[in-house]
């Protein structure tokens, strides 16, 4: 077992420390955001800092770094107040990774995605994403370590008919959705089991 | 293609959306939290809603529902400031889940699990976990919808060897991590690749 302690990790080299620790976060969400500036120009950035905030209302929280990668979408969010997630699927995975170049041009166009308008919401979605969201900005918090935590309501979503279970279950699997590991690792997923809800002293049930 | 908008969503029986919007976020990192209250009460809960906050310092967040399920893990963080975090392997996933029941006794008894104090770190970890880290309390936030973002410095990080790669990555497939979606569902996962550093006008490579 290799063992680090906070001291340890303070002197480990750069790029090691930044890969252990964005891996032990574990498997992460990890999708497109789409925007576009207050001048039509149009974004799109590779982002795995999602979190789960609400259902009701629907929000969802995305983790911004402080420094220059992500500022245009930022930038984009804070204009406009909306922007879009959208799943990422195995066959443009590629393309997704390398929208976090700094491109001086659209990443659209430079990572050959579709930008797609979609039922008057002003962000541009991804046109090969199957999983896809339109979300108005809510609100900001800043972080003890100057990242900037942005809470987004969900406005419009779009799910594939086949992967929506009765219940709003989605089978992201069946979606195609990929899952990312610390900076630069894709997988796709495979399922061990639906359980039921958890009660005191009565066995979990498997739900198919 | 299934749509909803802000309005439908609205309307949709309460577990359908939660069902629905707990799913679009994507895959997740899921963990085990272990605490101990100031009275010496084990406690291990179930969280879906983790976050890669910063590297240096290395930072993580867990959002915190405002209701009762959780509250005992908030509660133990707030007066003993530390917890665990620990990855759920296949092997001990249904007991995992049972976590999330509410218990009046210690979940580790509960749900089969052991309680592992190690290198003087006051909150327990679970034995039967390869990938753990020890976190002191940094900072919390109240979110818009009353859940509370919680940031932990990490002060302790066990990763197994033959995991760990020679630039910091940790391969959570061989370390066996598992990945959830909506609120229920467990998945392993299979790499498509790992790609280098995104830079315009480069063909990406892939990593080994």
């Amino acid at each position: 077992m290799a063992i680090y302690t906070r001291r340890s990790i303070a002197e480990l080299e750069r790029f090691f420390r930044t890969n252990l620790i964005n891996s032990v976060t574990g498997f992460k969400s990890v999708a497109l955001i789409g925007t576009v500036s207050e001048a039509g120009q149009e974004n799109l950035a590779i982002f795995s800092q999602i979190i789960h905030v609400g259902a009701n209302p629907p929000l969802l929280g995305i983790l911004f770094r402080p420094d220059k990668v992500e500022r245009h979408t930022l930038e984009n969010v804070r204009s406009t107040q909306t922007f879009t997630v959208n799943h990422i699927r195995p066959g443009f995975v590629k393309q997704a990774h390398h929208t976090a170049a700094r491109w001086e041009v659209s990443e659209f166009a430079a990572c050959n995605l579709a930008p797609e308008y979609k039922d008057e919401f002003p962000s541009p979605f991804v046109g090969e994403a199957l999983v896809k969201m339109g979300l108005k900005f809510v609100e900001e918090q800043q972080l003890i370590n100057e990242t900037i935590l942005v809470v987004g309501e969900v406005q419009q979503l779009y799910v594939p008919e086949d992967c929506l279970g009765d219940d709003g279950f989605v089978d992201l699997e069946n979606a195609q959705s990929v899952t990312c590991s610390g900076l630069d690792s894709y997988h796709t997923t495979q399922k061990i089991v639906r359980l039921s809800y958890a009660k005191p002293d009565q066995p979990l049930k498997e739900i198919n």
